[in-house]
């Protein structure tokens, strides 16, 4: 039986602008690495974190409480250090609170021979989630520990679909340089919306879950619109209508917000298309003189893996 | 080239409790027949409509202002004369006027040619709709034209998209004799609702449009549900929640409200669990004394057609 494990627990892109709080998917590459090694010692320490000054107390980290939540219902006869490498900074949009919640219980799960399900394992996540955002979400933890296009359906039966992944899909993701906390963002959303707009952004909701089912890439690109959440949040992102026309400009499918922001995502159907929108976001930002960070990346069908 | 033409156009489901106002689904038998004849003076008029006192009058009926709004974009070098025999009460929540507009458009369009595909003549069958309800609805007419189930997207673009119509599915539709308009019935509809209770209802509309494409009938039963418009409207329909509550015992995937009500929907897997839900909610409203009308039928992928 293995002793020390090390994971890969990537980001993720949320509410794809007509899916608020309930649609993801897995970004690959980017992430944070985690290991997890058994010690005699009874109960869990995080060790080390690399960077960002974030908390190693147990019940002061995201990766901790998650961890904790999940201990609580196995009989192990060890201790558990973990140790978190960040991949991806805190606040920055593409969940990495939800990498080191989801990618430590992954770990954990993994070294003490796999009683739960992937599946099962969102639920221990979701603890670290609620610590930060102030309740139970499930739409970043979901497509790291399921893989690929996730919807969550409800939290509270933990009833979450794996969409299908067409293919071709390719996304890009550029972040300029500033931290939104994710309760803060959560702020600026309304708390009511009119009857009139709830209909039309569920039916391009609807019609985005068909197009993932018949890769219809055009009523792809017709549904992902948000009339509710945009609006308010693209506030705090600088530049953010001007980025969204250059990508659609540049052949994008669509363009939003990713998760609460800063990070913005856009879909494509091509390395080719979605690189040229990186560099034309890319020459925008330096233009304006705002330091930003962005990258491509395949929608990730497999999740958080173990690599070593 | 022919003369005088007959189509039967069916009743239609709509909002499927987690669609208001996008989806629908069409029905096989119950609905009106029309019958369209060339006459020599120029000109539209109805010449009868069986029942229900509807009026003649092209500018006052639904048929007539679809009819009018459609020839209005065509040449033809003579008359129309329009009969229909109503197959569908109005105000029983199965798209009476939908049935009579988009019929009339449909046999027209075939006596004059088929300049118009039964997509393009949605348009034209709205404006019944909107005559009717005070505003564009395409949730009735989409499934007549295009038959099975369908999904409005926008009214605005007329992005209608046709969803799978899973094999086995039958519904048993049940109507307390009472009239509720349509228009009445939207008035009880609140103007706004909370943004928690939006993301709960798209995440289960999102689910239900998955599970038709997979046919997974566990899903499609957790998420045909209604959290917005339900509880307002179900206070108009006599006996409703002791009805659902029977057709969920029965068996029934999902029950819910038919369109703005009163008919009642269920949606089953076999002809018999249709029949069944059927019997125990007729024996219901029987002991109840309370009058209705029900039956069973397929989801009709075909749509309104020529029978003569």
């Amino acid at each position: 039986m293995m002793d020390t494990i090390k994971v890969f627990s990537p980001g993720s892109v949320t509410n794809l602008s007509c899916g608020y709080d309930i649609l993801g998917f897995c970004l690959d590459k980017v992430g944070d690495t985690i290991i997890v090694k058994k010690i005699p010692e009874q109960g869990l320490r995080i060790s080390s974190i690399d960077k960002y000054d974030l908390p190693l107390s147990i019940d002061e980290n995201v990766a901790g409480i998650a961890a904790k939540a999940m201990i609580s219902e196995v009989k192990i006869s060890h201790g558990l250090d973990i140790k978190i490498e960040k991949g991806i900074k805190p606040g920055s949009g593409i969940g990495s609170s939800a990498a080191s919640s989801a990618g430590t219980v992954f770990a954990i799960n993994k070294i003490i021979g796999s009683p739960f399900s992937n599946r099962e394992l969102i639920r221990f996540a979701m603890e670290g989630e609620k610590y930060v955002s102030g309740s139970y979400h499930a739409d970043n933890v979901s497509p790291i520990l399921l893989g690929g296009i996730t919807l969550v359906r409800s939290v509270k039966d933990l009833d979450i679909i794996k969409l299908p992944n067409p293919k071709d899909l390719i996304a890009t993701i550029i972040r300029p340089e500033i931290e939104i906390k994710t309760s803060d963002s959560r702020k600026v959303v309304k708390s009511k919306v009119t009857i009139d707009k709830m209909v039309r952004q569920s039916a391009n909701l609807a019609a985005f879950i068909s197009s993932l089912y018949t890769e219809d890439y055009n009523l792809m690109s017709n549904s992902i619109v948000d009339e509710i959440i945009e609006p308010d949040r693209a506030l705090l992102i600088p530049e953010y209508y001007n980025i969204k026309q250059i990508s659609l400009k540049a052949g994008a499918i669509a363009c939003g917000i990713s998760g609460s922001g800063p990070a913005i995502f856009s879909l494509s159907k091509s390395d080719k298309v979605a690189n040229d929108i990186l560099d034309k976001m890319s020459s925008h930002f330096d233009n304006v003189n705002i330091n930003y960070n962005g990258f491509v990346s395949k929608i990730n069908s497999e999740g958080v893996k173990v690599i070593d």
